[in-house]
């Protein structure tokens, strides 16, 4: 609380960090590139699990728990996966104190030692399908951390669906996206661009990969969630056959999917500001706090009284603060309150108590309202709802503001050079063009989004025929 | 289903993990060691979580999350602590394709990262107490593999807390075993001793250990949970002094706790039977399970209307299932449902829809009722809360049978070489004399429990002075 948190527009990075430092979200840890994510980060992580994991039950997922160390057998049976991955894996060479004879891998994801025991699990249409999700750690050699964003141990979860049609595959595929666009639109009030991504930029060992992607306050953008079609390739991998209702043997159709610990480094860097934390509303554990104002032993007695009334009207409904500290002066209750982006305050003086009103300031928007004492927790609901509606909109405006539809590359360039955004351009589908965008600019090709117009156009890059536009941008 | 479990009677070993396998709770993995846990297990532990995860939170405690590796001089830092694990650990010794300067260990228990943080978080009396607890994986050197019950990693629950004087912590450690014996004894339905371990039993690096311990079908014991005073032990070690309010450096005084998977292990070698799993309700996910019964379409279409109508009575209150598949006989249905250990369920036939009836069968006495229709709701209701109630009752009975005062050393090892239980004798609290039963009998001491009488005696084994009687067993 002492410290300053850096402005955004002094330097944007070190203003990230300052409010995770700050508002106590997560630390940095001993152990390179891991990070230890402190009470307040844990509680939006809480949020996030309870609201996705009932989304996912109630359509029809069933949650699981497989082993965090994998075989290096196992991870060498996909061609794409093991290159993919094993570049970043840590590796358990000893266990009980001997020399093992074939390493360990703690898993960078789960796929393969999934899909070994889904060989056991797995003989006929009728063990179809399979909805499973695990809730785990995972862990990818990283060694330049930037808390929730990039950590080599992070925190998500792991859909692996198994079907016996690729249509089933791919309709599971889909519904998961659309829980992923939920989760980011009404809760995290994050809009998001929900679209196929390009071959260089898929999952390795994927048929095709879809994600949702959000644009930060830099303009940057940031992929909140991904979903793949596996196909058959899994299958093939670890011979995993089902015999169909004709009694035909054929391989499994394979889906897996995952969003992490990062979406709380989304949320930070799209709604937060100078002050600290501004939290969806949806996503706080405590969503209120009222703070007493007094001078006098005789005020105390009275606003007290009148707090612990309101305290008492509001805490069936919501985990409400009651900060009556008596080391702290208001002022200083109100900067580390908005530092940790409870969505409203409610401020009681002495004054208020006799207007039989009370003050609310809302954090988004650091207004205050003079508001009636009578039907406060109907007045505070509407608050939290107004808010949550109003991040998203915020957020959606903001984008809107900072994409741009570019059909010369000098300007593309120029524009990514220099203030970003998302940009809207044509794309001939070669993978060379997308390199060399990459290579020149850093911007990659975000996704290629399902609510693109049929637009003839030519490729920014080389000018070949294209039907439709793609988003690039510089990314997370 | 095809296949059968093992009766208890015959092989209880086998029996256990006939049931575990065959009612899809857990399977073996292909990595050496570890198992999978299957949803119908992991179901299972998600009742436990948020039930504890609750009353942690009500009694002031938060969720935090620590890094899984741990440095090797980390680890080496307190000296009881690194002799009790490190010869459990799994080393990491690569890491993104590097050999690593320093091994990094797998947590066995994370005392040592966590130390290593309140270093950085803890300076003055205001900083304490920290409430911390974590919901981790963890990992112990294992090969011997006994799904649930012994496993190289397992899912547990660590607390973590930080006091400014002995007395508080002391105070956490007895709160906290106040929890476990509620959980164990109102939710798994398992009545336990709680009381004090003895040196020889203690925790790596604490003061003392408390432990609550239930018995088992084969009448072995089974440690359900432990609390640990560990002093000023892991302050010392990683250098956590705070400034206290005379302005004083003092070391801070520490507690760990735990339970783990290992409970979900314990419900089924306490509660079940030769058919299966039996779950005590307050456990169960879905509690409920409907099996209609027709032979003809006209029945089919009374019964399931019936049966629908029940259904949706129940549902907004229970997770109920209807089971109206085709391919499958009701004494196909009855059986599967029994070996998953749903608690109740109800049959519907033409003759129940013409008496405007059902038949309920509770999963734990396997006894038929016939039950109105009118009031199902509250029929159910109450009869979950009953066979709660009847577990706790039946499993405490069957302990309290199987418990001998025994003060003749003769006849304790008779006991314990034969059918064993759970055996009272007096101790005089030598180590020597522990060390001695132990390797002659197998048998541990499991506690000093809280609730025995004081009473004068003489040590089972060496006949000197003793205040009164501890509890041996054989145990898991």
């Amino acid at each position: 609380m002492a410290e300053k948190i850096t402005p955004r527009h002094v330097d944007y990075s070190r203003w990230y960090t300052d409010i995770v430092l700050q508002a106590k979200l997560a630390d940095y840890s001993p152990v390179k590139g891991a990070m230890v994510i402190r009470p307040n980060g844990y509680a939006i992580w809480e949020m996030i699990r309870e609201n996705l994991d009932r989304m996912f039950k109630e359509s029809g997922h069933v949650n699981a728990y497989f082993p965090l160390l994998i075989p290096e057998s196992f991870m060498q049976k996909e061609a794409e996966h093991v290159e993919g991955f094993s570049p970043e894996c840590a590796i358990v060479t000893i266990g009980g104190g001997q020399k093992l004879e074939e390493p360990l891998y703690i898993r960078p994801t789960s796929e393969t030692i999934i899909w070994a025991m889904y060989k056991k699990w797995i003989m006929s249409y009728r063990d179809l399908p399979i909805l499973i999700n695990q809730w785990a750690n995972v862990l990818r050699w990283e060694m330049r951390t930037r808390l929730f964003l990039r950590t080599s141990e992070f925190l998500w979860q792991e859909g692996h669906t198994a079907h016996a049609t690729y249509e089933e595959a791919e309709e599971e595929t889909l519904k998961i996206l659309d829980i992923y666009k939920k989760m980011a639109e009404e809760y995290l009030a994050l809009p998001v661009i929900v679209g196929r991504k390009t071959d260089a930029e898929k999952f390795a060992g994927a048929e095709h990969t879809y994600s949702i992607e959000a644009m930060m306050q830099d303009r940057k953008a940031l992929q909140a969630g991904t979903s793949h079609n596996l196909g058959q390739n899994f299958a093939k991998a670890f011979d995993v056959q089902f015999q169909d209702q004709d009694g035909n043997l054929q391989y499994v159709y394979a889906t897996s999917w995952g969003v992490s610990t990062r979406l709380i480094g989304a949320l930070i860097m799209a709604h937060s500001d100078d002050r600290g934390l501004v939290l969806p509303p949806r996503l706080a554990q405590r969503p209120v706090v009222i703070v007493p104002i007094w001078r006098s032993a005789e005020e105390k007695t009275a606003v007290l009284k009148y707090a612990e009334s309101v305290f008492e009207e509001l805490k069936g409904q919501y985990r409400v603060i009651l900060d009556d500290r008596e080391q702290y002066k208001p002022g200083f209750k109100f900067a580390d309150w908005e530092l940790q982006g409870i969505p409203i305050r409610l401020e009681i003086g002495p004054r208020d108590v006799e207007k039989d009103a009370l003050v609310l300031v809302r954090r988004d928007t650091m207004e205050k309202q003079f508001v009636a004492r009578k039907g406060i927790l109907q007045t505070v609901t509407d608050e939290l709802q107004h808010m949550q509606k109003d991040m998203l909109q915020r957020a959606l405006k903001f984008r809107e503001e900072n994409t741009f539809q570019v059909d010369d590359y000098a300007e593309f360039r120029k524009i990514v050079e220099g203030e970003g955004g998302f940009i809207e351009s044509h794309w001939c589908g070669d993978a060379a063009c997308e390199t060399r965008v990459k290579e020149e600019t850093k911007a990659t090709i975000r996704n290629i989004p399902f609510e693109r117009k049929k637009e003839s156009g030519k490729c920014i890059v080389c000018g070949k025929e294209s039907q439709g536009r793609v988003v690039f941008a510089k990314a997370y």
